[in-house]
């Protein structure tokens, strides 16, 4: 319908050259690049970092968890503890979407992203299909070092709307093009891309794309200069021979589709948020610190893409997990700026998930917890022997850390198995040992918290200009002023050759969706 | 049990002057009330409001729905407004109890007015039962105004844990006792208490008392120079006669027990804590401003009590009422604050209550609701005619804004006639209607919102300072800080002629306690 002339633009690689030198002088270094540096009070980079699907709750859990876990694991007595981003918070984000209260990723991406109220499943256009620049795309066109490292398929909705252009977040195969640059109209403006998402990047000849053409966007990568790096073992090869920097541009996909949740991965199949996320400072910070051509600076967004996955499942443990690494990778931020203090961060979800409240939390159960509903069910779906009710007591329960589950349970637990709905009524019955609730398998409208983080010097000035309830569409708004831009740059340079290289999606279509549960079907 | 020490004590109003007068160096005015007023950077007055029991849900709640109406009604293209709270976030608030993760008003009132963390249930007293000063008893020692302004009884746990000390909330004729001034160890401390709670200052001859002795706190007020208003038309009159500033002190107490809903209130019965509020500074600020005794300060805590109780209800409609008059409220001191830039204000809930999440929230069921279950539930059992499905259906539902009830509905909101879950019943079919959930009837473990404000000049620095997420104990720091004051110095007073004055609780009935559901008797 719209893809006639996307696959032919998808086609012709050279394209973006075409677009790219349309708009020269910004590759050449933003004005404010060099003569308004007094502006941005001494602060080059911006950290961006997304806990996708993280609510007030969200929080709590992991902090009680944590303080538990010091305490010897007594519920009676609790103890005062802090986890890395306690210490950051600054404001609370308002996140509702152009056409519904409940945003989705894609809504509040290009809303943060952007600056851009626009309608649920647009990925960095507005209300009208247009495209909008991205405060990634602005940096870029100043001459900014770039990059996005998240624990999704990378062609998800909130890496989407930095560097893609299109009317709907399912069209996860011309995201992969326009993110990598294969279809950009202004080339290619990400230096770093990692997290899962392979099956976008392969053309349909290999049995686990997720691509219906021959595009190897692999292949490309790796013929434009790209280093490529599919599994762990390249990874560490990479980080082993650049001192934890690896060169740029780099591309580091993980996994099919998205990376295993932080509770199921292998560390010798993948690597954590926390490590990606060194290595990619680490890669921008060398790649920014010598460099003769003016590219001095840098903007990243990280993304905990998972928190939001395991509030779709109801699963308390997954939530709990990624909601640690969030914390641990704020932490690293926070003493990285302290090390750099040329950089600066705001962190905020795009909008809660699951409707998580603390009604009797007792974090007990949670410490026995050794994977999540993603692993268990396909364990639970294989198993061949004749005792399922036997199994799921002493092999399943227990790996997910439940010691009191009713015959009931057993019974329900059974019946659901293989539905997609399994991981709730596992995740239900965890949730009710360690008193918690979940109200909604989708996103809900409550406002989330905002964080943010600069150096001894700033960060007084950080909090008196940021500390407030803000609309999601406000907070780039504070990156373009700090460091100089102007998102309508990106959005003129976008626009400059007309918009038919954004594929149209037809109103009805548009309205159809807007009536469909929210993202239940985006795992 | 405990009563014995305490009756004899209670029955000596003389006693006060022999407590007041063991400390009479703090009533001449704390050092640095008058030495270091540069310390203070120029601020005199602390307004602390408490929010009881509002989470984040809460403000978004109330903040789409004022949307909603401004928008006409059109849910598919939300608008962006700001309603009074909005403006001034600037952190996160921890609240679990010494004893428990999840909260009381007691302990969590304890910690956020005195500086320390304690047990469910606990009065301004610690772990060991010992009493520990209130900001607002220390900033009475240092000779400024105080003021208690409620929606619930004036004897309910938050306003108590300035002003009283014991080990159970329960305790409400002491409690009353204590912060009229009849038989605290500092005498009285307080100069507005407004409120509900009039049964707990009338003797028990009295129909409507709550007291178990004839003590007339009431008439003792009077005796002792407080001017007392019972009802609306004695608040008017005063009023009128005092240009809307009474003089001090003052009592006020508009019902028996709490004040009715926002949602409920008669105008021509109870004033509005919008109406109180603007009362109590008009007070404290003429009782400070001209004064020749050196008292040139104030300290208030305001509490929109009862968006607690509405969350304990499982009532939207009433927790969206009180939360918007806690938001005019925050506006009406926001703009105070401007036009008396020596005054400071923190605002941060007790804890969340019900677990509330909006999970697909739809205001247009709001609009409609006219009054609460607690005055549905009394109309609907004195109803005497012989068609209760049709008063529910064509009265009842109407009057709440239910307009989509399933016969399910309506056979269980009859058969639960009478009871006192009642309220969650025919909450939850407003709350499926709205889009709305509830978890619990009690309290949830998560952080709460903090905001704070200041006139221009502080305001950077209270955000500076004051953003970020804390403990409730650290907050009364602050106000100790800009304020000048040392809470130490009330503990220090307090217990100078020894502790024995403060009730004791047998540690097996506070264990006892510690078991039950949170309050949900304590509406």
């Amino acid at each position: 319908m719209y893809s006639g002339l996307v696959a032919a633009l998808s086609a012709l690689p050279a394209l973006q050259l075409a677009f790219a030198s349309s708009s020269p002088q910004h590759h050449e270094g933003h004005p404010l690049n060099s003569d308004h540096q007094g502006g941005r009070q001494g602060t080059k980079n911006f950290i961006y970092i997304v806990p996708d699907g993280y609510g007030q709750a969200s929080q709590t859990l992991a902090r009680d968890y944590v303080g538990f876990l010091r305490n010897g694991g007594d519920a009676q007595h609790p103890i005062s503890v802090e986890i890395g981003a306690d210490d950051l918070v600054i404001g609370t984000v308002k996140t509702y979407a152009s056409d519904n209260l409940i945003t989705d990723s894609a809504a509040s991406a290009t809303a943060f992203g952007c600056g851009v109220k626009t309608f649920n499943g647009a990925i960095a256009v507005d209300d009208d299909g247009s495209p909008v620049g991205s405060i990634l795309e602005t940096a870029r066109l100043a001459g900014f070092k770039t990059g996005l490292v998240v624990t999704s398929r990378i062609t998800h909705a909130t890496p989407a709307c930095y560097a893609a252009h299109v009317p709907d977040r399912d069209m996860e195969s011309i995201i992969a093009e326009q993110e990598l640059g294969y279809s950009h109209p202004l080339g290619s403006v990400v230096d770093i891309l990692v997290g899962g998402g392979r099956c976008y990047f392969q053309p349909q000849s290999n049995e686990n794309s997720c691509r219906e053409d021959d595009i190897d966007l692999l292949q490309w990568a790796e013929d434009e200069g790209w280093t490529v790096m599919t599994d762990r073992a390249s990874f560490d090869q990479v980080l082993a021979e650049s001192d934890v920097a690896p060169a740029l541009p780099y591309l580091g996909l993980f996994a099919d589709s998205h990376m295993s949740y932080e509770l199921d991965r292998d560390p010798a199949e993948q690597p954590s948020l926390l490590e990606t996320t060194k290595a990619a400072l680490g890669s921008l910070k060398k790649a920014t610190e010598s460099s003769e051509h003016g590219e001095r600076c840098y903007f990243i967004m990280i993304e905990a893409s998972r928190i939001d996955h395991a509030g779709h499942a109801n699963d308390v443990a997954g939530h709990l997990h990624e909601t640690l690494m969030y914390n641990d990778v704020m932490q690293y931020v926070q003493e990285w700026i302290d090390s750099n203090p040329d950089t600066q961060m705001l962190s905020a979800a795009d909008h809660e998930c699951g409707g998580l409240t603390l009604t009797g939390f007792d974090p007990y159960g949670l410490i026995n917890s050794q994977n999540t509903p993603d692993v268990l069910g396909d364990m639970f779906e294989d198993y061949s022997g004749d005792d399922l009710a036997g199994y799921l007591r002493n092999t399943i329960f227990p790996l997910y850390g439940i010691t009191n589950a009713t015959e009931a349970d057993v019974a329900e637990v059974i019946a659901m198995r293989g539905d997609s709905d399994w991981s709730k009524v596992i995740g239900a019955v965890l949730a009710r040992e360690v008193g918690v609730n979940w109200s909604t398998g989708s996103h809900t409208a409550a406002d989330v918290t905002l964080h943010g983080y600069a150096a001894e010097g700033k960060i007084d000035s950080l909090k008196a200009r940021m500390s407030n309830n803000w609309d999601n569409t406000e907070l780039p708004l504070y990156i373009e002023e700090v460091l100089g831009l102007e998102m309508d740059d990106a959005t003129t340079a976008l626009r400059a050759n007309g918009t038919e290289w954004v594929p149209t999606m037809p109103v009805e279509e548009r309205r159809r969706r807007r009536g469909l549960d929210l993202h239940a079907h985006h795992h």
